[in-house]
């Protein structure tokens, strides 16, 4: 077909592209060249014990590695070479698959219009930096561009260089967007060091274990986010996944290691088993290495809910800053138990601007969504489904590392396992699905939008600070049983029952709270 | 083409699903055979006069009666056989269409969504148990799964056995869901024993006129609609709408049959004529047996509004429980006269949430909408659009039992009679009045909600109770002029007319009654 | 293909229909004929000097005009004939696809509801007549009709003869519509003679310069508009933009022209430059005619912002009625300025219902949005976009008189000046500065419905008038800057910079209103 055709030739160009580019140079020209492994391995023991017998065995160091002056003189740091491409010269159908742009997920589709996954957000989620602009998601190529021009990362200082022209462009991100070094208005301030770790891979090397202080890190969780923003190039790359020395499936997202280090293995792996093995890097960085994949765990890195941001301390009210771990933390809790879990660690993200209850801000957790469905008790990852598998030009199988949206792609991703379905029926159960859970979803943002205003009301009548304590109280469950859906990204589909559970929970601590409220409101105030 | 070969196999296999349960045994093979007629006749008089010369003359009484035992001893009833599945196999074009799953009319897609048909739902319809789950229709064979399993029908205890995959499945409604024997919260339980009448055929013989309690009943008005569900197996049946001894089409619905004596056949039929004939069988149960099609009254017998729960007394405020026959009532009214006729019979259903006011529930009064429409007017009944004709594959015309949205098959629904339109012209001449009475719908909503509102601020404010009785009085009759529309499946289509009027006198009864609440609030107390 | 020479079929038995229409006389069957120019020239020399080596020097006058009896008679008016078909005659493909109806433009889609372009309008204009019905555009051919029927316009009295059958019906327009004489229940009556004026050249020749009143003047701005509405018969004319004796590209809505000579050409003109000549006719009315096309000043004719009903004066409060010239008038300002430009005329529209805040209504000002856009700066006009090229059955270019949406024709409207560019990726560029936009202009909503919230929360509550003043001027600032979006058919496409710097300036006034609000409220009331 022509369109594939010119999809070809388009992504040859990107291909060209991203290869012509400076930051990649071949480093193979250079004098680390494979005789030289033994000297390398001489300090590099670790990496050794990896590489040897791996498929990456046979590679030199200098393949990933510009080391000359290094060799030379300890003392002078290594480059080394992290762009997909150079991964994709020898793994193209996966490089170029991961390049590709789909055009059927829109860009910019703002959440808190009538049409979006949270018509109520600006009432719900004020004051927070959320409010300024928050989208529905699209491919992984575009993690960084979006995360950079979005109102509320940087107060809107990161534009694309050519406009609407930039929307759809791959690359590296400063070739696309530039700073204006202006702040703009109604924007947010919200991006910080810990946030990229999840959108980049660039700072896998200067970036310390939790992003902890240390004079051999460049990068730390207080750091300008200006500077470290500017100092990142590419969307999250081969080896946040992949172990480039021993080629095994490897976390590296250091609060998914800490999380895995508290609250054991079992967090992730089925039947409560994994066999993750966590390798420490000088005291510097810790790694994750798996002898089989397991999807959820490399997904896990970032599709969690986190904190990555400064809060405040429930009991007293006192700031959190940087300087404290709590702000680069993944709870790795169930929506039931997400509220407890941070008020136990003491944590909460805003003030709600009209109650002042103290709420969480939820990020994208789709990995304890998923936990316990019906899908994951099957043994299902998330690669088979979000990761199908695709044929190349010559006929060669290969793991598509597009994202694809099931609903797109029922039939790579679903009739694999369900053979006896049709596209149309697979599609129609999933929609049904999420018809359902965004119905539930907008009774939650009702009701909660209708607590909001009976709060409102109920101060300004005078009602005692007693009952407004216990109504706000009840806002803090329900928020973060509403707003966990609204962040997760499958409108419920991960896990039907656990949406509909929570849900409804969410609509009952509102109405709970408004009760409260009203009783307030008609009850001679020495009730209270 | 594939898809079509596809449909016709996945048809048969259900077809043989179908023939196979046990719930249908061949009862030709049983003793009641052709030579018994004559025996069976002796008795039922009644059932011979319908049956000489018609169609079904020639079928044995053991087609779909099992009465052996019966033939022994009279006090031993016979078993009679309502499956689809038997009609089915003389009529298998009708049974496979009546079969046959729309996949472009999604599954529960919640009303109350800014997409749906009533986004201020959860607001104007609080706190009844619509609030619940309210989905806009899908196809007939669903009705009796959608009704069973929707979150307002028996505390959410009905659940689909297979998840997900339960939702476009066909057949026994117990095959495809099970009791789980639990409530879930946010849920209501407002499923009863009447409200099944609209849903399924199988207590026709169970069933005394009007729902009333008869030592020959086995069910009844306040029957235990856990018990009574559990003893349903099939929605909506061919002796629904055709008469199995005679074969004419006939009514069963017995408020229908109530309500045409009531208020004499006029009520539907063309120029005030129709030629029903209502039979009375022992002083048991009705039917009403036509001797010309008027698919007007066939689907009347579900399609319109009606009473079919306990509710209160507008005069007294009092409780109307099962006992009651206005708790199985249908008022044959138009939208403009409904109030009336409710306070008439001095019944409604709740008081709303916020301000107190006494409404009506509506439900789909698609019959009433459509008296008097330029449609209606020139002859046309349901089934010419609904029940378009079709080809089975030998070429031979049958009535589709599916019932078709026209606008999805605009070219079978209305280029039969519109033979020099296009099928893209029809369509946006359909979506240009949907368009408009949906922005009217909007609207009655939008100041449905501002009276609410208003109300709530008066009240807090401390207005006297005659101006907030006075603006309950507005609520209620903007309400019923409102919910109409939102009941109502064509957005209006079926009678723009009827909908411009109604919907915008709403709307003009919602301003008057904030005026009078904002007049109070700015007026002196004792001008009340 | 089939659908082609359907329309063909179609599109010429429309034709068919407009030239046999009896409003069109074939004129040069008449005694005007070619030998008799000299003798109209005598008198006309403004005409003569026009039409003089013109490529309409070849045509006799009687083309055009019934001049017998003027011929014999000067006080005996002549008739001049101003149907499109007139001019389709010889220009038929322009003609013919004026002509043409689009089915993907939606009719009657109201913007107030959720999925439209401004789902708080109904909150946010009340009480405007625009709050009664306010569609999305569709095409030229249907202006007149769709003006003439919408429920703000003349109180719901002219409707379709046909229903919903009317609805695609292309010709005269009392063709198509009637007069009902009754007024329907929620409509207003907004529609005066000033606002025909761009949907209509039909008074070209009996309107004086600005609709002033005028002995020799048939309307003014102050006739009836139940009277000059029912004397109007086609949308906007050829004639508007060609000036039918010269065949120059020319303006005749007075008061585009008269805000030309108020701001000088240098409004529209790229580089601060055109060549419009203004030509007065006996000081009776006025054209602008221009060398070179101009379609920024064609379209802006019509595509503007601009006063035509009565208002108010900001300073006195004091009623504006149509003696007054600011009653016709476009303020050709950007977003902006535009508020500060009409506290300078000293004129707005209406108070808000809550509010009470003067507001000024907004009009479609494409013109002034699309000014510094970054197509704008690359000197392209509006034809260039929305009346691409297209080729007749015989091969030969045309200039399409259907106005294009660039996003359903992508190709012929983008792809000429960006040919390396697919249809996708221009479709997706278009859709997310869309998304975005809507974005904000939902945000900037939210953000006006707080406010008016707030201020009715604050009114009950007894804040002092100097707060309400301040809180009303802030609502004045953030409506304008938000309405002006929704009234502006591009969702923002035109100038998205604008959009983002408005809309965002929109929230901050609703805030800062908000916030002068909470403040009065809590504070002790000496502070104001």
């Amino acid at each position: 077909m022509k369109a594939r055709r010119l999809w070809l030739l388009a992504s040859m160009a990107v291909t060209a592209a991203f290869l012509c580019l400076p930051a990649v140079p071949d480093a193979q020209k250079t004098k680390a060249a494979g005789d030289e492994r033994g000297k390398c391995f001489m300090c590099h023991g670790q990496i050794k014990s990896m590489n040897e017998n791996s498929r990456h065995a046979k590679l030199t160091c200098g393949t990933c590695h510009i080391a000359d002056e290094h060799l030379k003189n300890v003392q002078s740091k290594p480059t080394t070479l992290i762009d997909h491409a150079l991964c994709g010269k020898c793994h193209p159908d996966q490089f170029m698959s991961f390049l590709k742009v789909n055009y059927d997920a829109p860009a910019k589709k703002e959440k808190s219009v009538p049409t979006g996954r949270s018509p109520m957000q600006d009432k719900l989620l004020a004051p927070h930096g959320f409010t300024k602009e928050h989208n529905e998601p699209r491919a992984h190529i575009f993690m960084l561009t979006d995360q950079f021009v979005v109102d509320r990362y940087a107060g809107g200082r990161f534009q694309y260089k050519n406009g609407a022209w930039g929307i759809d462009a791959t690359g590296k991100v400063w070739d696309i967007l530039y700073d204006t070094g202006k702040d703009l208005p109604e924007t947010a301030k919200a991006g910080n060091a810990t946030c990229i770790q999840c959108k980049s891979s660039d700072h896998v090397l200067t970036w310390k274990y939790m992003g902890d202080k240390d004079p051999r890190a460049k990068w730390d969780r207080s750091s300008d986010v200006i500077a470290i923003s500017k100092a990142t190039n590419n969307p999250v790359g081969c080896t946040e996944c992949h172990d480039p020395h021993g080629t095994q499936y490897r976390v590296i997202r250091d609060a998914l290691i800490e999380a895995v280090d508290r609250e054991g293995a079992a967090t992730f792996a089925r039947d409560g088993k994994t066999d993750l093995k966590i390798i420490d890097f000088r005291n510097f960085r810790k790694i994750g290495v798996m002898g089989k994949a397991d999807s959820r765990m490399l997904c896990g890195q970032c599709h969690v809910e986190y904190a990555c941001n400064p809060g405040f301390e429930f009991s007293t009210g006192k700031k959190i800053g940087f300087d404290d771990r709590r702000t680069n933390h993944f709870p790795m809790k169930n929506a039931r138990d997400l509220l407890a879990h941070y008020k136990k660690i003491n944590f909460y993200d805003f003030k709600h601007a009209v109650t002042g209850a103290r709420l969480v801000k939820l990020q994208h957790p789709e990995t304890e969504t998923y936990w316990g469905s019906v899908h994951d008790r099957a043994g299902v990852q998330c690669h088979q489904c979000h990761m199908p598998k695709a044929k190349n030009k010559k006929g060669k199988t290969y793991t598509t590392h597009a994202m694809a949206r099931p609903i797109h792609n029922v039939k790579a991703s679903c009739l694999t396992c369900h053979p006896k379905s049709t596209v149309e029926q697979k599609r129609y159960q999933i929609e049904t699905v999420q018809n359902y859970n965004r119905g539930k979803m907008r009774k939650a943002e009702y009701w909660l939008g209708a607590l909001i205003d009976a709060y409102a009301a109920a101060a300004r009548g005078g009602v005692p600070e007693t009952a407004l304590a216990q109504a706000r109280e009840k806002h803090e469950e329900a928020h973060v049983l509403w707003e966990w859906w609204t962040a997760e990204n499958s409108d419920g589909w991960h896990n039907p029952d656990l949406a509909r559970e929570t849900l409804t929970a969410s609509v009952t601590a509102s109405k709970k709270g408004i009760e409260i409220l009203n009783r307030a409101m008609t009850s001679p105030k020495s009730d209270y």
